[in-house]
């Protein structure tokens, strides 16, 4: 088998099989395959595509590069979910304790980090003094086992071939295609051993698949390769047309998870977490349905099982809950409020625009190695359909440099658009793809 | 300026500009940009093209990343032929010689090695004891100002983009790319600093270009590429349907090249070469007419100054004159003769296969590191139209290993089909592009 007829074969549009796929993947990490034919290959698959099978054979090979976690020892069916990303995302720190908290499952959480106008949990969680997410896997189970749920970073030893393609497509202008997507979020997903996948696909403005056509194929794909690999897999298309809830930053995200938890966050917020922490536990059959389920998750928020579950976890991997109630931990320099010209209803954000602002401000990444300041962000404090008089605070910029933040100002003032009727919103969650 | 950017722009079907592609071809060269986009790049030119102006551009800047020859000290134009290549192609030996003895124009020539289906001049001319292809450009200059010619390798400051591209290109399925393909030949032939080229595109079952629509694009781009740089460039398209001539291997075909400037070469190899020759002489304006041009050279068989010319040259390159009028200098341990099965005319070769035999008698390469062995080859005892009787000899395999005799026969012994009445070969020269 040679690499260079693989990468003609699927040039000129045929499908690969299992065992080139295998030999690409083996190839790429033992060094036999060299990176200039795998970017050429992984063009050739941006043009040519990937059927579900070829992406199934992909992802397994590529969560075979690795080790494959194993929850046996745990006796309760492990869950786990993933979102492709978007503004103001801070489900996974009060969804992984939430579900935890039913002690039915285990949510073991291998997380990313943020990139371009998207957030990641891993930063956020680290704006916590003393919060470790480098953990060894073993401490990771130890954390799991003792409260039910972990969120960590990915370990060396986790779907190697991952990191090798992603930085590969990073730089090469191949991350747009969607059977890649597919297998690079599944296949991490895997290795992480678990026994279900809820999938938030998002899209719109703010989402990495703007349009919903694209955001419905991967759905689609997703929950197909899922069905190859015998794992339960449903995905939710869900709305980032704007950000979600209100808090985009990383310290003040924190606070608005533990707001959820305590009941009183944003209401988009707050349903999604119960939405998606209900399928969680009914894909594993713990609850008869979806809303015994969303009735369960409901009720740890108010007597707040939920909230005393992400102190545990906070505390064991090191965090400092008395820092992350307290006002230094979302304390800035700068503070700006940026205000409304004119009165009506806000029609639309730039969702994009938003996240690329509070990247600006230093709450995200333009490169893998910049690095995060965990303070800085933006509040909103309109959402879609909102009224909004002269003179109303929309956005509240919090940044610790000058310079930074009037460029991100600029950009928020013409993020939003207004229109002088009501308007009704989109759904939060448009379709369940099973 | 980023790399990702150029590949996204040409990934998604836009047309480069010209500081873009020298930004591309320095970046190679330096180290800023890494093989693996440059390869993804070359996947995108693969399925978007380019148009004659972006080829023009990327075939300046690859002449431009090495040296470029000037020959204004000869005090007259210099004029080179240049052939996409095929199989028995030994056109080039005679031809320099035979234009180079008008003393109207040098042709100074750097030339190319076997590699696949085909043969390359070099390795033909290094199958004469003494020949050296590796001189200096100082020594090369000085075998041009004495004899009017010379035939050279690659130099290692001519076109180091070229190679490098070549490199990546050949391991990653993007050779089939004809504005590639174009930019490879067209900056190579430019860096010779030659006044005017022409080019020999060859298409039929011997081809690189099989189609004639491919080779026309091709030589249709070529010449274009010549006007946009203002060098005067004529291609014609010609007949690879069957070999050229009747030798196929080192040592025997530079025997052939010596019969064609002798005046007893085959038809079709003596013809190409007037053709060819005429029209170098036509594109500097040193003769009138294509027709005045080849007057002038088929004298200069008659009266061997073209044969005279040849020796010079090779005397001058260290190569022994006699030992390639010895016996010794075709001989091989192994010599079978391919018959007919039945009576009939010769309807059609395989082209490819019978280079693919030659190959395997070890004539070429299937890698760049591969032995040649100088004497191996194969005689076409026939060619397309001609009439055969059962037992006539069809092909003269000469080896020294036997294995590899067999297992050519075997290719051979299929690679020709016959037809019970008279058929019409093809022309020899199907257009003339200028």
């Amino acid at each position: 088998m040679r690499i260079v007829d693989i990468i003609r074969k699927k040039r000129d549009g045929e499908k690969l099989g299992k065992k080139e796929i295998e030999f690409f993947i083996e190839g790429i990490l033992n060094g036999e395959i060299l990176d200039y034919q795998a970017s050429a290959l992984l063009m050739a698959i941006y043009y040519r595509g990937m059927d579900s099978m070829e992406t199934a054979y992909l992802t397994e090979a590529m969560m075979k590069s690795g080790e494959v976690l194993d929850w046996k020892f745990l006796k309760k069916p492990t869950v786990d979910k993933h979102s492709t990303g978007g503004v103001g995302d801070k489900v996974s720190i009060a969804l992984a304790p939430l579900v935890a908290s039913t002690n039915l499952v285990a949510v073991p959480m291998i997380s990313g980090r943020a990139l371009g106008h998207t957030g990641g949990t891993l930063d956020k969680l680290e704006s916590i003094k003393g919060y470790r997410t480098d953990l060894s896997i073993k401490e990771f189970k130890t954390i799991v086992e003792k409260v039910g749920c972990s969120i960590i970073g990915q370990t060396e030893n986790l779907v190697p071939a991952d990191k090798k393609l992603y930085a590969i497509r990073d730089t090469s202008a191949t991350i747009e295609s969607i059977p890649l997507i597919a297998s690079s979020i599944m296949s991490k997903k895997l290795a992480e051993g678990v026994d279900a996948i809820v999938l938030d696909v998002k899209t719109g403005s703010g989402a990495f698949m703007q349009r919903y056509r694209d955001a419905k194929e991967l759905a689609m794909l997703l929950v197909e390769i899922g069905r190859k690999m015998n794992k339960r897999v449903i995905a939710l298309i869900t709305n980032m047309d704007e950000p979600l809830g209100k808090a985009i930053g990383n310290a003040i995200e924190v606070k608005e998870a533990i707001e959820v938890l305590k009941g009183s966050g944003p209401p988009d917020v707050t349903e999604l977490t119960l939405k998606l922490g209900a399928y969680m536990l009914y894909i594993v059959d713990v609850v008869k349905s979806v809303d015994e389920g969303y009735k369960k998750l409901k009720e740890n928020l108010y007597n707040r099982e939920g909230l005393r579950r992400l102190r545990s976890m906070i505390e064991l991997h090191g965090g400092d809950w008395n820092y992350v109630n307290s006002e230094e931990f979302t304390r800035t320099k700068y503070r700006y409020y940026i205000r409304a010209h004119t009165s009506g209803y806000i029609s639309q954000f730039d969702t994009y625009a938003i996240g690329l602002a509070a990247q600006i401000l230093g709450a995200g990444r333009s490169k893998m190695d910049d690095v995060i300041d965990h303070k800085a962000g933006i509040i909103l404090h309109k959402k879609v359909g909102d009224r909004i008089e002269e003179n109303d605070v929309i956005f509240e910029v919090m940044a610790s440099d000058e310079k930074n933040m009037n460029h991100a100002i600029e950009i928020l003032e013409t993020s939003y658009k207004t229109v002088k009727r009501r308007i009704q919103p989109q759904p939060l969650i448009y379709e369940v793809i099973e």
